[in-house]
This record gives structure tokens, C-alpha cells and sequence, in this order.
């Protein structure tokens, strides 16, 4: 079942404008673009470091999704944007956190794994570094979307005194990821996200954190994770799949259904995530009413929501 | 054996100056100092998460460690901090990254624990947060140190096209670190540093990582890293000792000895680690020269170097 790509576009209750035809076929065709642009690069022998990474920038230039140009507001009207990757060949790893204005924060996670002697970059002085790298800075405008605009205007004010995301809006459904095999039986694991609406004091959720949000070794598995954030960051989720495969000898599939049915919902945590073997095996389980993703190999195709 | 508590001051290649019987006399004196405060309060039957952060706020106080007052300089000629723990009986967490100002950051990693629905706050907004909740920002001078000056006057330019940590200075040795179980048999880990000398582009190490530099779950262990950060992040080392005992079933110390020497080394990872169970095992490998370091409970009390 090599190669073998999947990838998921976040979890959580569903909007009620799902209901509509028109809305879920849109979702799922820029799911099926995110695969086929990753699954045609492995075909073409490229590695699953590169498929993850190019499924993942289909989605962030989606406005469908919360990542790169679908991004949420920010508490001051901004978006900030998280990303991390990690090569399950190597168990190297790239990720940024406080990101603004970059276009493909996964590409500049990536840059990160390939050309720094660090792994994890934040804030303004990471954004200094990819002005020095040479990134185009896109205008604010680039990531204005009325829906996101109006969900904002909901919360704003709201979250000044407390830290408060009780609001459990949308946002939560939409950050992106990727998982993939490739020829060589290498894989590798995707993680991007404009976090949560409203979000502030430089909140940094599980999405840049590997072990939590992403994780990939050869050896066992590569997952990217989706979900409230703070509960796979306590749940370690990403590397707990792992584990439960490398000390604990189940498979993939068991692993996966354990750590969010069971580690993470334990402590109340709510989400999915999708993983991938060395074998090209897929499991993509969640605790939400719903969870975009899809995979696909030679053998099968699908997306899917609910 | 319990209650029961140890601290490291971080570990890696020895200074020259540790020949010194006085310097070395110094260093012990200074960790005996946390380890008593530590103990002292899991006597009068504090938790073991009050008693970690009393442990690390001593080392943070002390300049001899780089971590809080003896923080090390960044690129920009400041002091950027990190700090995060964890609760085993309730597997909350509280982390912060890129803190300037704060005398102990590790008291405001256990605010945001206690009082914020988030786990990890950095950068200027968390900066502004601690503002909000009243901390005192203490002038850069509180931080100044000749010795933390000089490291950084012969690093100083050096990084500033490429990232390169190659220069491996003392700054390595010297982040702090607590664990311990209390009379209830409830574990914690706490974790704080100063980064790395002439540090740039907003980066994060494993200080303030939940299951790469800390990691606590009362079911298994309380683990607070020091070293390479890099490596820490990439092998998610805290966790993976949790992991071992919990799907692999072996006991602390073969936990601790095989994530240190096996895991974090196979990939080049350099440093050492402290880890409590839930009994008051307690194990402290390392993969470097040397580890400052100590434990005590009612039956032992020591503090060591190499």
C-alpha cells in the first residue's frame, strides 16, 4: 500500500452550515486537491517530507480551512499562524509559532528543518529570520475573510481579562495536516493552523509542537493531530500513538483508536488525528461529531466529513 | 521513600573553572540550598508541585545557573526565558517561552497552570499577560553578570547570518530543573532556563516543551531534562520515559538510562535528565561529562558534579 497519503483538515462539532450540499462538496473537493497534489508528487518518487508538504500548502491556500490564508483573528485583529513537520527517516523536525504574514507557513517550517541547527522558531524574531530568508510578506487583506471577520466580531472583547476559550466556535474545525508513505518506505507528518479566534497573550496551541501535534519515525508511525490544543499538548498525543506501537507492540490502527479514545479523552480532550505506517497502513480516528480527511493509495480513494 | 525530591542545574562538558575546589564547593551549596527548601516544604506536607517550584525558584535566584537571575545573553545583548511543569495527579500544565523581566519564570509558568485555560504562553503578548496579572519587571541589570557577558562577547556576531549553536559554551550547563513525589504519593516536574548565549530568531528549546523537557504523570514518572534542546524536542525525551514504563512496563531506572542513552544518543543528543515515580525512585542519567545534580529524602541526601 505504498505510496499512501492522508490528510485531515480539522475536527470538532460540525457547522451547522454543513448541512448544505454546495458547502460539504467544497470541503471535500479542496480535501481531494490536498491528496491528489500529494499523492502524484509520491508517485513521482518524491519523499513524503515533500508529499506532506505539498498536500499541506494546498490546504493553507484554501479559505476553507484555519491555516495560512483561512487563518482566524487574532485577539488584535491579526493572524498568526503555526506549522511544523518531521521526517520520520531522520527524526528531523521544523516548526514555527507566531507567524504572520507569510503565505505557506509549512514551507517555512520546512525551511527551518532543512537550514537552521534549530527546530522550533516564534514569534517576531522568527518572522526577522524569514524576512532575512528572503519570504514575501502578503498584506493583511490576503488573509481577510468575512466569515472568520464575523466570528471574530462575536468573541472580540470577550477573552481581554480572562483567559476564556469557552467559545467553542468554529475555529477549532479547520487547522490542516498531512500524513504520507512514500516509495522508499519513508514517511513524514504535516501539521499547520491560524490557531484559535480571538486567541491572545501568544497562546501557543499543539500544532507546532512535536510529540504533540506532529510526530514521524520510520519505526512506528507519523501522525498530525487536530483538536483543542491544550489537551494533546498535556496528552503528548502525536508521540503516544508511538509509543504505544514502539514499547507497546500494537499496531498502528490500536495505537491510534488508544491515545484519543482513551489518553485523551480521559482528560477531557476533544479531536482526531491521522496517522500513517511504514506499510502505508492509515488510521484516522476522532472524539468530535466530525472530522474532514481523507486518504489515499493505489487501492483506495475517499474524503470524508462526518 | 517518600516524600523525596532532586534538582539538576544542568548538565554537559565541565568548565575549566570546576577544578576549583571553591567554585565546586559554590555549585553543591547551591543546589543543597533548593534540595533543603524542596524537602522542607514536602515535610510540612506542601504538594510536590509547590515543592518543585520552590526548588526551581532557588536556582532561578542563584547566578550560578542559567536559568532566571543567571540567565545567559541573547543575540540582541538581552535575557529570554523559558520555563514549563507539569502535575502528575492531575496532568495540568503551565509553560511559557521568550519571558524577559520576570524574576522567577517558573512562578508564572504555575499561574498559567493554575489560573488560564491555556498551557503555553510566549513572547511579547505573554510578556504583556504577566503585566496584567501584576508581576514586577525587574531592569536588566538584576540580570547582568560579567561572566554571562563575556560568554556572549565572544559569540557575539557570529550567528547572525547563520543559525549555529557550534560553540558549545558553558550556557549548556546551566539550565535548572526539580522533581519530586510528596507524602501523597503525588509526583511533579518543573523545568527552567535561560536558553542558549547568543541565542537569535525567537527560538525555543525543550525547556518549555510538555514531553520534550518536562513531562509528570503520577501513573508513571516526573522527568525535568537538561541539554542539547534540540535533540530533547526531537526524541520528546521526557516523555518517552513515561512511555517506556507505562507500554513497555520496565521499571524508572532503566526508563530514564535507555531514553538518555539510547534514544537521545542514537539521534546525537547530548544530556542528562532527573526522574521521581510515584514510590520515590529516583533515577538521573546522563550522556555528558558531567551533571549538576542532587536528591534527598529521609534516608539520602547528596549533590554531585561529574
Amino acid at each position: 500500500m505504498k505510496p499512501s497519503i492522508a490528510v485531515h483538515g480539522g475536527s470538532g462539532t460540525l457547522p451547522s452550515s454543513i448541512t448544505d450540499a454546495k458547502i460539504r462538496i467544497m470541503y471535500l473537493n479542496a480535501l481531494q486537491e490536498a491528496l491528489d497534489e500529494g499523492f502524484n508528487s509520491l508517485k513521482s518518487n518524491a519523499s513524503a517530507l515533500e508529499a506532506v508538504t505539498k498536500a499541506v500548502c494546498i490546504l493553507e491556500d484554501s479559505e476553507l480551512f484555519n491555516a495560512g490564508k483561512g487563518s482566524v483573528f487574532t485577539s488584535k485583529g491579526d493572524h498568526e499562524m503555526d506549522a511544523s513537520l518531521m521526517d520520520g527517516k531522520t527524526l528531523q523536525a521544523g516548526a514555527v509559532a507566531g507567524i504572520k504574514g507569510i503565505r505557506n507557513p509549512i514551507l517555512f517550517a520546512k525551511d527551518i528543518l532543512h537550514n537552521s541547527d534549530f527546530v522550533f522558531l516564534a514569534g517576531v524574531e522568527a518572522i526577522e529570520f524569514a524576512r532575512q530568508r528572503g519570504y514575501k510578506f502578503l498584506p493583511q487583506s490576503y488573509f481577510y475573510n468575512q466569515h472568520r471577520y464575523d466570528q471574530w466580531q462575536e468573541l472580540k472583547g470577550t477573552g481581554e481579562v480572562k483567559l476564556d476559550h469557552s467559545h467553542k466556535d468554529e475555529s477549532t474545525f479547520g487547522t490542516v495536516g498531512a500524513v504520507a508513505v512514500d516509495n522508499d518506505g519513508n514517511i513524514a507528518a504535516a501539521t499547520s493552523t491560524g490557531g484559535m479566534t480571538n486567541k491572545s497573550w501568544g497562546r501557543i496551541g499543539d500544532s507546532p509542537l512535536i510529540g504533540a501535534g506532529t510526530y514521524a519515525n520510520n519505526k512506528t508511525c507519523a501522525v498530525s493531530c487536530t483538536g483543542y490544543g491544550e489537551y494533546f499538548i498535556r496528552g503528548v498525543i502525536a508521540y503516544d500513538v508511538s509509543c504505544r506501537m514502539e514499547y507497546g507492540g500494537v499496531n498502528l490502527e490500536l495505537a491510534a483508536e488508544n491515545s484519543v479514545n482513551n489518553r485523551l479523552k480521559n482528560i477531557g480532550g476533544e479531536g482526531g488525528l491521522i496517522a500513517v505506517d511504514a506499510k502505508g497502513n492509515i488510521s484516522m480516528p476522532f472524539n468530535t461529531e466530525g472530522m474532514y480527511r481523507g486518504m489515499k493509495n493505489d487501492r483506495t480513494s475517499f474524503t470524508k466529513i462526518a
